[in-house]
């Protein structure tokens, strides 16, 4: 609470770069403190946190009010307005969302393998909290509960960098957040909001190797590639969901139909809409496939074969299989066999999510193994590419990369681990 | 052997980049193929490479010669000459070594979790190679044959690009080593020495994000330095090994001078050694562990109250409590009480290795919570940080950032994971 007191007393001058880097040395102290409190005291103070969500609902839905009246005489769009725009209901499942993470089965401490060596020396490897964590979001201010949530979970400290847009959202979910994170315990320097709207301050994130371990961006494409570009700070992120479905020769076609209806279709704007379609050149029911999405409302974009289907398919360009639509608007190649699918994926997927829909074991086991795609799915939508859906109770994000995390990256991608060696007064000869 | 064949006549004007990006897609296709081998393929491929090094020891000691010869008519220094020197032993040594990592557990393929939902999907983690690994090294030839092995065996293709020193004896280790791997059905292109020396080459592996996947320098810290400061690409590395021994007020006296001299002497220029020496104020032996390391050769740096033990304490300035010597020097402080020793650590650790010795458990068990290091140990020597003493077979380095892999790095480390999701049609509401 000092520290919190004399953050609010800090010129305003300061440059955003020393804020930030000031703001990240106390969230990493803060965090030593939070990694030592039991599992149980981080969920009770985030039980407390939801209850203060809930009791400041009318200063929070002021905020907003305020953000939308301030976003709408900007002119910013519909859709805009929308995502920014909290309710009663809205706040009540934001706080519901706290709790449910809080509940979630805590990682840190858990034993991820042990072993001894003959000399006597015994090895454990154990979950830690990552350190101190950098969320750079949008629009929606649901993200600062429920990405604080996920971090504290987790041991984790967080900075919190929300969009313009949410500005006085942002302070009152996260004021009301921090206020019952400290009943709990929580040194309030563990969750940080940051409090200037100047983009250098994001620049600042992005280069704080050494005080921030690891940045998730939350939004739109322009969002997530202007941090993978900068960031020297370790990104946990995907940039493109071109996803694929591929129907193999031996597909039930009431299966693939369904499938591939809604995984373009059930919500176009998500990462793991498919955006690409593969129909194999011996599948029967190719014509009634296409229609079927034609009919639905979605544009097809087809190579030469499938254009032969029907009418209505318009003549895809070379950018289209690389292309994320996130609309009502899909790619649809024809391909000779499973080598020519994976072929295809190989070359185009965005490494997100793809799927076969096939009921011959055989090339869907081939499919699962050589398909290099953080989600590989057999006769499932896409769309169900989302940490929910995965039984992970929430996510903080979906990565594309290699390293340390893939898919939906949910507590565990929020912590790391550490080597703890137990000897009775070894030397090395 | 087609691609061989290509590079091998690809014109010498080739700018490095082009070169490194052409080497790294080729690389990239190739990994797929590596990938879809079985683990027992590889392993025999490996095996195969160990015999064909063997068969070549009189191309590869020419070339060694020819190495030293013209380090010699350089200057390089002794230290130098002998890290790059082979002869029939050390060959032998590389070959074996092969051998071992060639019959280590393979990681890939492993489940790491499986789950259900209700809804009939189930999902499972699977260990996948990282993709294509850069090891960027100095002098050590074997570093050709034990960073190649280690990729291959996690289904990694590998670029290796080694110091100038020992050019002619890489090109004479990785000839060999392809030769038996592309005899066991490994595409040549999978294992790749950058052919030329240009240090732009260097600088276009750090960039090449999106065709190498991970980075592994290895070498002394100006060249760690250097690839942490110009990557694009995720590194894993160790840049210092400030480690620290805290001998609590709890220590059995016999067993911290053991742990002690042994952690600093035992070799003084790994990164495992104990650089600073923690004595608390209560230990009642301080004086005589002080005494045992300076008459064993080391100069001991201390604090103030360090020096009141014995006159031949140099004083320690500010910096010494943040230098790695890498020599048989010790920077030694008196702590009052486990807190002071955890704080001491937090403010000057590199996070490599850091030891407690004592006989209360409860001390040490905070000190193996709290310590917030990649490996962490209690009564035991710092200098067992080395991945073959904690039982991993070999390594590729040792990592001390908080992502994907921590401590000694080996075969888990050069793999990552994809979700395998298995429906019968599922849709999602």
């Amino acid at each position: 609470m000092t520290q919190t007191a004399s953050r609010n007393t800090r010129p305003e001058s300061e440059d955003p770069q020393t804020l930030v880097e000031t703001l990240a040395r106390e969230a990493r102290l803060a965090q030593r403190q939070l990694a030592a409190m039991t599992s149980a005291q981080r969920a009770a103070a985030l039980h407390l946190a939801a209850d203060r969500l809930e009791a400041a609902a009318p200063a929070i839905l002021t905020a907003n009010a305020r953000d939308i009246a301030a976003g709408e005489a900007r002119g910013l769009a519909k859709a805009m307005i929308d995502r920014l725009a909290l309710d009663e209901a809205r706040l009540a499942g934001i706080a519901a969302a706290v709790r449910a993470v809080a509940d979630l089965p805590d990682p840190v401490g858990q034993v991820i393998d042990q072993s001894e060596q003959p000399n006597g020396l015994r090895f454990q490897r154990i979950r830690v909290p990552v350190g101190t964590i950098g969320i750079i979001y949008e629009s929606r201010p649901n993200v600062t509960a429920d990405a604080a949530t996920l971090c504290v979970r987790a041991g984790n400290a967080v900075l919190l960098r929300g969009g313009s847009e949410a500005v006085f959202s942002n302070r009152a979910i996260h004021a009301a957040l921090v206020e019952g994170l400290v009943e709990g315990g929580v040194p309030a320097e563990a969750v940080q909001l940051i409090p200037t709207q100047d983009r250098a301050a994001v620049g600042a994130m992005l280069g704080a190797a050494g005080l921030i371990d690891m940045i998730v961006p939350r939004g739109g494409k322009s969002l997530v590639a202007r941090v993978q570009a900068d960031a020297r700070v370790p990104v946990l992120a995907h940039l493109d969901g071109i996803n694929h479905t591929y129907i193999h020769a031996a597909a039930d076609p009431v299966m693939a139909q369904d499938i591939a209806l809604n995984a373009k279709l059930r919500r176009t704007g998500i990462c793991g809409a498919m955006e690409t379609l593969l129909v194999d050149a011996d599948y029967p029911k190719a014509a009634e496939l296409v229609a079927a999405l034609i009919d639905k409302g979605c544009e097809v974009r087809g190579d030469e074969r499938i254009r032969l289907l029907d009418d209505r398919v318009i003549p895809a360009s070379a950018n289209d299989w690389d292309t994320e639509y996130l609309d009502a608007v899909l790619s649809v190649a024809m391909v000779d066999g499973l080598d020519a699918a994976l072929a295809h994926i190989a070359r185009h997927s965005s490494g997100h999510t793809d799927a076969i829909v096939t009921s011959d074991d055989a090339a869907a086991e081939r499919f699962l193994t050589e398909v290099d795609s953080a989600i590989v799915m057999h006769n499932a939508s896409s769309q169900f590419a989302d940490g929910g859906e995965f039984g992970l109770g929430a996510e903080i994000g979906i990565a594309t990369g290699r390293l340390h995390a893939r898919g939906p990256v949910a507590l565990e991608g929020l912590t790391t681990y550490k080597w703890q060696v137990r000897g009775q007064g070894q030397t090395r000869p």
